[in-house]
């Protein structure tokens, strides 16, 4: 049954926050949420995709709101014998977190596409919403620097998004397609609006609008497309969005994320504090409270973006 | 430096037990234990050694002595969201317990040995014995049925070893070898006895000595042999070893254990209860209490194996 009526493009935190807040307004398969899979990774042997897995317990209701990241509960002990054992710790592996990794990995070596994994742990999880990876199709960001190229997880993680950032690439993107799960929610009838979440431009987004078609085929859809500043005030909520922009010479206001996305949004949610910016955007913004502390923040902030969507004309 | 003085035969459970007495006896790198790795299997992507992990947190003190076999205050979150995401579940893995397969599984991807890595861990749980795997070759223990081939696990975990057992097999023997470390340990000019410790005959020692030429290796090292009887009063303390003999159609009897190992065994240990077993036995046997429930137990059931096998003949 095609009845997606929601689609959001998102990353990992920033963007799961809005998304609970669309799953607030539609509480059944008419989300649809299409997830960047550009910072998945072979880690210990496992296939770990950090954003579909933060999509999940968040609107599963079990993400921990203090970390911003991982499980609520969350226990450490394989961590804390990992290391003792001499094994990688760079990377912080939750034990109930881990259940997932490992299950991924069984299924996709058997033969299971890792859409399919999704929509299985999603089912498991009580979740309604359709939590779609970009593709089955590896891609992997890229960090390149001034004297390297790094993977995400290298960068972000490890390395802690300190090295300067010259360019994103997305390995093996040419060659990803969008999965048929991912097309029917994009040519969904019932389609009213897709939202491309709070999300890190660069890193978290981009990656999915480089999916071969993808940007073409939302943009056939026909319905409003408006996104969700992630700056406030010229800093970013949490992540190194900021710092990027900075790295790339770009303003860090949100007339740059209007550009970033020109020729995707028809129009931009920004946020009161950049409320001076508004007229630089030069397409429909929406100017509102955009930070989400509390539960009802995210509602709101939903039922306001798919408000302001509704306002723009289809195409 | 070749420094070896007592060379235990151990599977898990009730071989570690022995193995810890003897650690008391001599608590630094002149215990060595040749370990079953016929019960290693893939598992979710894991190498999994179940009895050098028995070993392992025996040695090092962290072991469930209530549960007899894995880690003391374990954790298992893993498992249960595992068990919630649809994954496999008949296997237990704890917590930390699963730092050991994954760790193990990446230095073994990496290029190292199985002796290798198990002298990694064993060194970073502070145990000074030589932990030996049989073999770095893969041996698998297959256990035959009226019906059907099942492998280890399969046999000892899923089924809980309630199929009848028509015969055992050990997959790949032929072409395992001996590791230098073993060839080291077994040749050491210090050794002074070699204890084949009482676990299962059949599923735990056997898979051992099934490495082609180390039963040869063993007799030529001219140091007494003595095994401990697994049986008292004609049943196992833990296991299906009693089970599988009746299966065998072989008397549950110390006398069936000491002609198991004829050829091999200088001499037996064996319960009190089955001291009118004694002459039936051909060979020099010591009587003692075999039960092992205390640590004291274990240290005096090990000093007074050695002691019995230091008054039998160098050969």
């Amino acid at each position: 049954m095609n009845t997606v009526e929601l689609l959001a493009l998102t990353g990992g935190v920033g963007g799961a926050k809005l998304a609970l807040g669309l799953q607030a307004l539609l509480p059944d398969d008419r989300l649809a949420c299409l997830v960047n899979t550009g910072d998945d990774f072979d880690h210990l042997g496992m296939h770990i995709s950090p954003d579909i897995d933060t999509l999940l317990y968040t609107l599963a209701g079990e993400s921990n709101q203090v970390a911003g990241w991982g499980r609520a509960d969350e226990t450490w002990a394989f961590m804390a014998m990992l290391g003792r054992m001499g094994g990688p710790t760079w990377f912080q592996l939750g034990d109930s977190d881990l259940a997932l990794h490992v299950e991924r990995t069984r299924r996709l070596q058997r033969g299971d596409r890792l859409t399919e994994v999704t929509a299985h742990f999603a089912a498991c999880l009580g979740i309604a919403a359709r939590i779609l990876p970009m593709s089955d199709t590896a891609v992997r960001t890229e960090v390149l620097t001034d004297s390297t190229s790094l993977g995400f997880q290298d960068y972000f993680v490890r390395l802690r998004a300190e090295p300067t950032l010259r360019a994103v690439q997305f390995r093996g993107h040419e060659s990803a397609t969008l999965t048929h799960e991912a097309l029917e929610a994009i040519t969904s009838p019932s389609l009213k609006a897709i939202i491309i979440c709070p999300s890190n431009p660069y890193l978290s987004i981009d990656p999915i609008l480089s999916v071969p078609g993808l940007a073409a085929t939302l943009r056939r859809s026909g319905v409003p497309i408006v996104a969700v500043s992630p700056l406030i005030g010229g800093r970013a909520v949490k992540g190194p969005t900021a710092k990027i922009m900075s790295e790339l010479g770009v303003p860090v206001t949100p007339a740059a994320i209007a550009a970033h996305y020109r020729g995707i949004i028809d129009g931009l949610v920004i946020d009161i504090a950049d409320e001076n910016d508004r007229d630089a955007c030069g397409l429909p913004t929406l100017v509102v409270r955009t930070l989400m502390e509390t539960l009802q923040d995210r509602i709101t902030l939903a039922e306001q973006t798919v408000a302001f969507a509704q306002t723009l004309p289809r195409r």
